[in-house]
């Protein structure tokens, strides 16, 4: 059983990126540079807001972060996105989620120029990415496609069932591994709470990406023999014996089928450090101006 | 087995948009229009954009058709476009395909308003149907869900098997069969031509789409006993003894495959005619300016 290690991947693309970064700054280009806007003080947001300045730190870019009070007006927010589009030593900007409930989410991603929209969530880009074209695609599904490229784990003719349907996971990763991109082709079957009989399917799949924030869901009574698991889930559970009163936990009970399993993401250090470098790709991405 | 009568459905849906077409004239709304950009002579193009132009005169829309020689270099072309999109009568507008390989049908789909993109090739329509939030659906995929949805087959908790991945059929159903809106909550699994076991996929659809254009493919022994079964194929395949010299062909063995199923969609009188219809609907939509 190989561990897909996405710590230590996500480790190798910083470096990567940071030489790259480098290269840049001799050729005289300007050093890419991310912009974080964060309303509010929610304690989940706050880490992942940390984590990803941290992460622009160690590769070289420069990084901002806009925070306001959760009073906010929803225009003033839609100004201050305004802002970052025409500021044009921004090269990408995200906007954290969630946000409080007077301000439309929908409208505030609307108002993100798409080609700084490194967060992939504009539909200009869902569209883009979905019809094939290059795209800033959402960090998440890029990140376990580049788990999936770089441990060699071919997807084409393959079985791949995704259970989950959201916007920023299950949906993209389905489009991208049915695609004709490199991880792609894929024969995939998308799952969610109004499918019946998801163990049989999940029995039937080569590769399954557990996308849908139920803890433990994935059981080994429904994983076939030698399958690849990919786990996306991050649910905060309690627990009295952790130092911070909570641990992350899986989709999948790592426990039961990581001994069935080919390949498996553990959780935490699978796929969530990949969604951050992912985040920087897509930046590097738009410091290059590689999208349109 | 019930004929999935898209002929007689699509006569009944016009009927309904012709009505509204008076509500809205009477109400001194101005009249929907249409426009249709056709670059050469392509028989197939012909008849198409004679079809669509008909079925305007039939509700009662208003339509302009636009017709350039196969040497319109791409940057007039483009201006063409735009000029559509600045002509507040033109509700909206498709440029019918195929188009003289040397303009970039990518740049031509880039270049139309959104807003008037009755074809639903743009990619912020993709997106925004992909993120289920109000957009212009293709026209077969949209005919699709309405022949589901007027002849009352569920597709909620349902196996679909969408064969075929296109950016203009296979991959929209798919996004629109496993989404949350009404001819959705279906478990979806794409197959394409780097599927290894169609048949054995196929046999468990309660829901089979064949959508890959590619005649006769989907035989009896792939389809389960009550299964239904919409074939959007629509390839002429010669044929001396036809007064035309060919004949369309589904992507259906539908003489074998029609006991199988609890029902079944015709080629001709099936999917092409909603085809149609639905670009009428989305037209409609457009004049009413219920997209964004």
């Amino acid at each position: 059983m190989v561990l897909l290690d996405g710590k230590k991947l996500a480790d190798e693309i910083k470096l990567e990126i940071s030489r790259e970064v480098k290269q840049l700054q001799a050729a005289g280009a300007k050093t890419p540079h991310l912009a974080t806007i964060l309303v509010g003080n929610d304690g989940g947001s706050l880490t992942y807001v940390g984590k990803k300045m941290e992460s622009c730190k160690e590769v070289g870019f420069n990084s901002t972060l806009l925070r306001f009070e959760d009073t906010i007006t929803e225009s003033d927010l839609l100004a201050e996105v305004k802002k970052l589009n025409n500021n044009p030593d921004i090269d990408g900007f995200i906007v954290q989620f969630p946000l409080p409930k007077h301000i439309n989410p929908n409208k505030v991603i609307m108002t993100i120029d798409p080609k700084k929209d490194v967060d992939g969530f504009h539909p200009m880009n869902v569209g883009r990415m979905a019809l094939g074209l290059p795209a800033y695609v959402s960090a998440t599904p890029l990140g376990i496609t580049k788990i999936l490229e770089r441990y060699n784990i071919t997807t084409e003719g393959k079985h791949c069932v995704v259970i989950g349907r959201s916007n920023i996971v299950g949906r993209p990763i389905s489009i991208l591994l049915s695609g004709q991109a490199k991880t792609g082709n894929a024969t995939v079957t998308v799952c969610h709470s109004k499918t019946k009989n998801i163990k049989e399917i999940a029995l039937t799949a080569d590769i399954i990406i557990a996308a849908m924030g139920r803890p433990g869901f994935v059981t080994a009574d429904m994983v076939k023999e030698g399958a690849v698991v990919i786990d996306v889930g991050t649910t905060r559970v309690t627990d009295a014996s952790a130092k911070k009163g909570w641990r992350l936990k899986g989709d999948v009970k790592y426990d039961e089928v990581a001994s069935k399993c080919s390949a498996i993401t553990p959780v935490p250090g699978g796929v969530g450090p990949m969604t951050v470098v992912s985040l920087l790709l897509n930046t590097l991405k738009a410091a290059k101006n590689e999208i349109e």
